[in-house]
């Protein structure tokens, strides 16, 4: 059958990430490709009691259909916390639960982006935001990303040029670059962003994740009735249950509820139970600290052992946070060519091609830290080290 | 703030369903209005006990990320019931987890509708459907519904004359009306729709509920290349869990998963094991037979009250499943106007206008009789029959 597909459809390409982690799934592969949480900071114990404390207690309510907002002490959880994590004026009805941070994404685009609009997003840009943006057919316009944040000349002149629907970013330990906006730079993105009425969509999935676990003052913070955050608890307590939030002002927050209406009427509420649950019975920061310690350490492990084991003239980040190190090889060596002979050897890692929206980065990768053992990550280091200096060879 | 929001956001209207309920979970208040499974009818045990073992079992995958496409052995579950209940030769390739029915239609919505295409849907038709393909801007052509399916005249034309983008339906105890197909009709349907190459996306959230607990040949047999099913565990399992699914051809699904890629990755994956593992665990259909006796003793109770307690005049379906009865009130009764005055009773049903993708229905009204008990109802019912004596004067 030769069906008449959407124009959007047929120009979204596939997820490059989840293909891949879908052929590299075997258990003697060392992945570097994947965003996936250390399984050892998925506290199982806990989430078990939560689970049938929820069902033997309110198991009927649990199990049958709840409103699309969400949770109500769920949502005043998390503007409680923005109140004293970040010193916004949060409050639950400007909080939206959803299924993980992927899904905000799609609401954002849903309600926010006409076919042809600019949308204008960092170069390299967060993968899933891309294919999730995609799917409403906008005009993607890159701004690039310096050490320290977005080059705030080209932010302006995209504004000014172009009237994107909103700029979208992740100021915390961004995914792919593990680069982190300097609080200079916020300040910055914020008033360019004010003067030309464009809504930012901050993107902090990461957040939580600061390895100094001191929190930077959001964007949002600096932008008030056009900063619209996302946050995620698929980092923080599980991804599998696709979890995550929006904050955003009244009448925005008005919209994305029709369209989660629409979209599947409300995320899976026994699992907003189970979390509000686990939330009042367990020490979420004690939690988050290890997992931070957790992350920091092989972080620290991933770069020291590529400043050892990678020929010179590669480059990469050093994240403050998050899981990723962003590596940049010295020109002429294709990062494609070099995932092929990793995973010939075992290793995988992610090219980074697909998170720029105009084409390049054909020399760029991205590393996660976060999965493996610090022995596991040295030993694939070295392995793509060598396979470095073969092919410059 | 005046946000530049999307074209479709602006032309989609909040859901009346939704926003009905929230005013009327007063606890004293007599609800037709809903589509809640009665909550007799969701084995909170039997859920508690799945759960603690899949967590106690296999926590750490089961809170972990998965794949898109959702749990292979639900898959080969519902493909294999399918096979066996249906005569329809599927495989778990074809089929798709999502988070309930609902996110079945945003996902067709977004592979198949482009602005300005021509949707077929019937008269009256489900509200949900409608506001999830509202979404993507299509002209909606309505079909109306006779006692035994769709008017075949109206449909040949509507193809012929539209050329939309799939016909959209509910074969088995149709919301809202609580028409089933006939055998004949549906193979009508299904030479129509093969002339014509036009996909039929069957929406069969209430075929384990019919009432005499036979399987009706879904349309879907008949029509190899273009049925495309949606099924959903929300009335036999549990709604807040949010799973359902879809049965698509190869070319299609390819589709539909990369848009389910985009919206939110995958549907929760705890869910999916707790089902799962349900499943296994315990007979299923022994439990749908006792949801099914549960609806058709109240099915029967609402439509006895109706027929003693109602005035002349009034029309009524007499559901073979499902969870609704159609209401057709005497020229010039408005049901807006009765919902008004019933909810100062402390009664509510759902007014039919909303069902209409071209307006009328004025006189028309869904009554949902699984989540109330015998007495309940007939009480209910009794009130709405004096109101209707008093509007008449």
């Amino acid at each position: 059958m030769a069906y008449r597909f959407s124009r959007r459809i047929v120009s979204t390409p596939k997820s490059f990430i989840r293909e891949t982690l879908k052929a590299t799934q075997a258990a003697d592969i060392i992945s570097f490709a994947g965003g996936l949480p250390n399984p050892e900071c998925i506290d199982t114990a806990g989430i078990g009691r939560a689970a049938a404390d929820v069902i033997r207690e309110d198991g009927k309510r649990a199990l049958q259909y709840a409103t699309t907002e969400g949770h109500e002490p769920l949502r005043e959880y998390i503007a409680e916390r923005y109140r004293r994590r970040y010193g916004l004026d949060a409050q639950p009805d400007e909080i939206l639960i959803t299924n993980g941070s992927q899904q905000c994404l799609d609401l954002i685009g849903k309600v926010l982006i006409d076919a042809g609009d600019a949308v204008a997003i960092e170069r390299p840009g967060y993968l899933g935001a891309i294919q999730a943006f995609s799917l409403y057919e906008p005009v993607f316009q890159p701004v690039p990303l310096a050490p320290d944040g977005p080059d705030t000349g080209v932010l302006e002149e995209t504004l000014r040029t172009h009237e994107p629907a909103f700029f979208y970013g992740i100021p915390n330990a961004q995914n792919p670059s593990g680069i982190t906006y300097s609080d200079r730079r916020r300040r910055e993105c914020a008033k360019i962003l004010a003067e030309y009425e464009t809504v930012f969509v901050e993107d902090d999935a990461y957040g939580e994740l600061r390895f100094d676990g001191k929190a930077m003052v959001p964007v949002a913070r600096h932008l008030p009735g056009l900063g619209v955050m996302t946050g995620s608890f698929s980092k923080i307590f599980s991804p599998g249950m696709r979890l995550g939030w929006i904050y955003a002002p009244a009448d925005l927050y008005e919209k994305l509820v029709i369209a989660k209406q629409a979209s599947d009427l409300h995320s899976n509420y026994l699992s907003q139970r189970i979390l509000s649950r686990y939330l009042e019975a367990n020490d979420i920061d004690a939690h988050i600290a290890t997992i931070r310690d957790a992350y920091r350490m092989r972080a620290q492990v991933m770069v020291q052992s590529m400043e050892e084991l990678f020929p010179d003239g590669v480059a990469f980040t050093r994240p403050e946070g998050g899981m990723f190190v962003w590596v940049t090889f010295p020109e002429g060596i294709s990062s494609l060519e070099l995932f092929e002979r990793a995973l010939a050897h075992r290793v995988v890692m992610l090219p980074g091609v697909p998170f720029y929206t105009d084409g390049g980065g054909e020399s760029t990768g991205r590393f996660n830290f976060t999965n493996a053992d610090p022995e596991t990550i040295r030993k694939g280091i070295g392995i793509i080290g060598d396979l470095l200096r073969e092919m410059r060879g």
